[in-house]
């Protein structure tokens, strides 16, 4: 018998999910999976939990070792192993050992791609400069830990409004540092919420004392400042939320196709253009089923998921995904954000014509003591009432709300249909009507 | 212009519901209430977090006064009203007014029922004791408040393990009484929980210092003291928790028909089996979306939700109640429990061939502080895997989750479709595999 042999790029969610799942259908399938960096089966999500303090170590934020993976799934982890070149014809790989400063040839038969996203990080002077950092894998956790431990951050400037922007703000917040975002647009959260719910959270991180300069890019980076257009700002850090992109360089030299957002292109089994070569997580696109288009996202939940999809198709089954709702939340200390779908912007890009309601609510019954308020906006499409999307601003117990949303917008439900479903309730838990449904009732007034 | 008439029996959620309801639509309706009681539009469900002393006064579940029913909505609010009598054919209802002592007659056009439900009272020897209590309306929320005001109940006997026993166990605890559940069945929550399940949710009382006393069924009760087969229990206060029964017994002598455990049977429109005759809230009896045959079920939710749709069709418009899948979630001290669709139980009298799988998670990403325990038990059909019912118990954040499922089993949704739905994720929230989704994935194992 011939041993065949998976070679997997990328040794994070994605890459290990997918080794992992081939491993538990194909016991005989040789797996080999080379890992840039020093670390295996890390929660990348988990850093600002770790700058923050409250997350003990970096090493925390490790599920597996590749120790582990080796002894209990049989699987070939190589770390500080790049692959430099891949021949899909002749399938094999040029993989650069960094730490021996040697090349080697490693041939496969299948080849999964878990390149996963990287920090965007605009071509303006001084960008390079170690004080300026994204915050990609634990390499970047560890220094950025070390810039809070060793207090060399009392003023801490982040670029870009969005969740990991956001969540390095209450990090530095924790750490007693003097925090300010910069976004270039006109509000926060500008690719996930709409206008009006922003401004919820905007007002949440002004309570904090976290300054938000809307409207303002950054331009340069210069010995202890942060130039933009209206002036200098002093930063002893600066932290890069300005979003990912994918990493898919390698898979394009080989000549794969690419799809969305320059990420490689992938069928519904996760196969890329060619036979064989699967690819999931951060560095492939995906489609979007609200909008019923291919999209690029970046999150941790669907490369898990894509990976299972991969793996159980690479290990001789066969799974499909079907697609993302695009759901997300976060919070900045005591402030919860959800969505879900599309937002009112989002909704009318993607062709439709739609209504909205916001509703103000608690997340509790209001005659308990912490019945803190809760706002939801639900979009629906005008006529049909079928739920487009959803966003969420409160307190805790706010935002994992979303989910409900996530589920009907997956199951294609309507507003009306959301009135009908009986959620729970108990005082200490939901008012009578769970906000969500509240929102669908108004919602339902404008269809 | 004839003004025509709705009168309303019954002042609390379905009833007060039903009748805002119908104004909303019909400006014109005149719309009477009669409510036995000297309360309207309360939280009954408010009643354990008073005893407890989470909420300061009784007044405090009061949504709306008969004051403000009558300014804001134009309602007549008649309170110490009880209808005694019902002339169907002719339009007319006896009506005792229970302080001037008098009856009148009152005409109507339309009638609608939200008589609700009241514990059950076995004829036992001494059940009728000031200090035996159920807890059905506000007035015996004040009773109950005062026993646990004035220490006068050092040692309660909660009869039933059920939601209100449990929440009756809670209150009573935090008041420093020593507290003991007497159920007949073999466990706790025994209509809506899987033993397995309950056994986590006793492993909780017992930790509080809650005794739970199984297989075990009051008998008398007797000057401070409660009589079981297995001998006599000390006890200062008994709290009846024994589940509910319709108020339906007005319904019946005027001749409408009765349906699922006696409630006033009701269509698709909630209108009873005559014309103009409309029934919502737990005197009612709905339909199991999941084991499609028709149930009584007593629920604030679908209160709320059935005198809606009442409400609506009494307005003039055409609106229709699907049923229910029968979602509920409490409390007990930091141990949440959430239940929708069917237990293993519940799926087997259904006639349902059925697979299940639990999993142990947390309920946030397993490196942070405070990544409480969870437990997901999933239900599904064998062979096409459709959810048929889920089961939390868990620490804070546990129990909500429930809604997820809740909506997965509204939309008709099988295990692999759960799998596939995007649930949100972020460390302080859940861990990349939302648990009821990990729960999903470990059913999918067993079709």
């Amino acid at each position: 018998m011939t041993v065949r042999r998976l070679l997997v790029i990328g040794g994070d969610a994605a890459g290990m999910g997918t080794a992992t799942q081939a491993r538990r259908l194909d016991p005989d399938l040789e797996i080999v999976v080379a890992e840039q960096g020093r670390f295996t089966s890390y929660s990348a999500c988990g850093i600002p939990y770790v700058v923050g303090g409250e997350v003990a170590s970096i090493e925390d934020l490790v599920v597996k070792t590749p120790g582990e993976l080796r002894a209990k799934h049989r699987i070939d982890v190589r770390i500080r192993h790049e692959v430099v070149a891949l021949d899909l014809d002749l399938r094999q790989a040029e993989v650069r050992d960094l730490e021996r400063e040697r090349t080697i040839r490693l041939p496969f038969d299948q080849l999964a791609f878990g390149t996963g996203a990287r920090p965007i990080r605009p071509d303006l002077p001084g960008i390079d400069e170690p004080w300026v950092r994204g915050v990609q894998n634990l390499e970047d956790g560890a220094a950025l830990l070390d810039h809070a431990q060793r207090s060399r951050c009392r003023d801490v400037i982040i670029a870009g409004a969005g969740y990991i922007g956001l969540e390095m703000a209450e990090a530095f917040h924790r750490r007693g540092a003097r925090v300010t975002l910069v976004e270039a647009g006109d509000h926060v959260m500008g690719r996930t919420l709409d206008a009006d719910l922003a401004s919820r959270l905007s007002d949440a991180l002004a309570e904090l004392g976290v300054k938000v300069r809307l409207g303002e890019r950054v331009e340069s980076f210069d010995k202890g400042k942060v130039v933009t257009a209206n002036g200098a700002l002093p930063a002893d850090l600066v932290v890069l939320g300005l979003g990912v992109e994918p990493n898919a360089d390698l898979a394009a030299e080989a000549g794969l196709e690419l799809g969305a957002r320059g990420a490689i292109q992938v069928d519904r089994r996760q196969q890329t253009s060619a036979e064989g070569v699967y690819a999931a997580g951060d560095c492939a696109d995906t489609f979007d089923l609200i909008a019923r288009r291919r999209i690029h996202i970046a999150l941790g939940t669907v490369a898990n998921r894509t990976a299972r999809v991969a793996g159980m198709n690479i290990g001789g089954r066969y799974s499909t995904f079907p697609g993302v709702v695009g759901t997300a939340v976060t919070k900045v200390c005591s402030t919860e954000v959800g969505r879900t779908g599309l937002t009112e912007s989002q909704a009318a890009d993607a062709g439709f014509e739609s209504v909205s309601a916001t509703i103000d609510s608690t997340v509790r019954s209001g005659y308990l003591p912490d019945a803190e308020p809760i706002t939801v906006k639900l979009v629906a499409e005008r006529r049909t009432g079928r739920l487009l999307g959803g966003q969420i601003v409160g307190g805790p117990g706010a935002a994992k709300r979303v989910d409900v949303l996530a589920t009907a917008l997956y199951a294609g439900l309507s507003a009306a249909d959301l009135v009908d479903v009986d959620l729970s309730y108990a005082p200490p838990f939901s008012p009578v009507w769970d906000p969500v449904q509240a929102a669908a009732r108004q919602v339902l007034g404008h269809i």
